[in-house]
């Protein structure tokens, strides 16, 4: 109880924050994705698939965010995109704050915004930061309990991909049981299953990415 | 910066707590475990066979922590042991204060007391429950790098038990390279390599954890 009543301003004023980074986010046409799993569930490897399908065609920003170095940074600059590192140090999720800080860093017009949050399936659920949406990693290793463990993130997040379908034979997860889960705790959610590390299950990610673009360009807000 | 000045109170009386609590665990001579690890690294799994090993010499008790529901301890019940399930709701941890809530229902004396913490490397890791120490699961798909990006955990804990080895074949994650980010972090730290799902490598674990439960029978505080 007494955290709850600190957590609550200061959710307030985080909303408040998020909203003024959208304006400007949507002033440049720049579709922000807020990309939230847990640690090792495979956002790098998601990002840097998708960076490097869409890099050729439109411009792309990766922000990334990390208690502590700069080890997937320095993984996706081999993409030769742009890379804004974010160091939370004792913070478990990326606020709305600390991407005001890095938003004067931001001199060009991205069509792609992809945030890599801190690998924590709780935290980064209830901070907003001016996304467009959040985007759910599950990998198969984790187990197909998770939308009932963690029920804000799935309610929350208008795309679930589930990672790692390469290790289905060796795990105990079920597709079916997940997806009644996620189902459940959001009825509209969009679900894909892929391994980043074959590349299977990404031609459709790629599709409804491009259509997403297209309509960002547009100038259509969510 | 405005969130770390209301964190470092917070810290403080939380550390308040955990001493209190710690004392009324110390007067009935009770090895409480901080078990902590991502979502889906098998917390659970390694509790059951733990609690299956001991529970036929030793007095067991499970305290449960979940953002919501029940899951696991319905899970933990076919041990027939004791467990008391915490539900955070939106807290990302355990603290001090919840487990004092908790601790008037212990009314018997435990001689082990497993704590399952919320999924997450985080902040688990900052909030002392008044434990005699934390053990952390490492699980091998969530790859080799943890060490580094979640530090703290690993400088904190006493012992780091690397799970899911069944799958080593499968995934990339060099034992070596996990062991050298441990050491680094904590050069103290003990590492066991274990598969909760075949039961490889427990034979070390319930041969430490049967040292410990001796030396905290005899009233030695750690």
């Amino acid at each position: 109880m007494r955290k709850i009543n600190i957590l609550k301003p200061i959710l307030v004023s985080n909303k408040q924050r998020a909203i003024e980074n959208r304006k400007k986010f949507d002033s440049m046409n720049s579709l922000v994705i807020n990309i939230i799993a847990s640690p090792g569930a495979g956002k790098t490897s998601f990002i840097y698939r998708v960076v490097e399908h869409f890099k050729r065609n439109y411009r792309v920003l990766i922000i990334e965010g990390d208690i502590r170095g700069q080890v997937d940074s320095e993984c996706l600059l081999k993409l030769k995109v742009d890379v804004i590192q974010i160091n939370t140090l004792t913070e478990c999720h990326l606020d709305a704050f600390m991407i005001a800080q890095v938003l004067p860093k931001i001199k060009k017009k991205y069509d792609l915004v992809l945030v890599e949050n801190v690998g924590n399936l709780v935290c980064p659920a209830e901070f907003e930061i001016g996304e467009d949406y959040k985007l759910a990693i599950l990998s198969t290793p984790e187990g197909d309990d998770k939308p009932l463990k963690y029920p804000l993130l799935f309610h929350l997040s208008k795309v679930v991909v589930i990672n790692k379908c390469d290790l289905l034979p060796y795990v105990d997860f079920s597709l079916k049981k997940a997806k009644a889960g996620f189902k459940k705790e959001n009825p509209k959610i969009k679900i894909f299953d892929v391994s980043a590390k074959t590349g299977k299950g990404f031609e459709k990610v790629y599709r409804f990415l491009e259509r997403e673009l297209k309509v960002k360009k547009k100038g259509f807000r969510r």
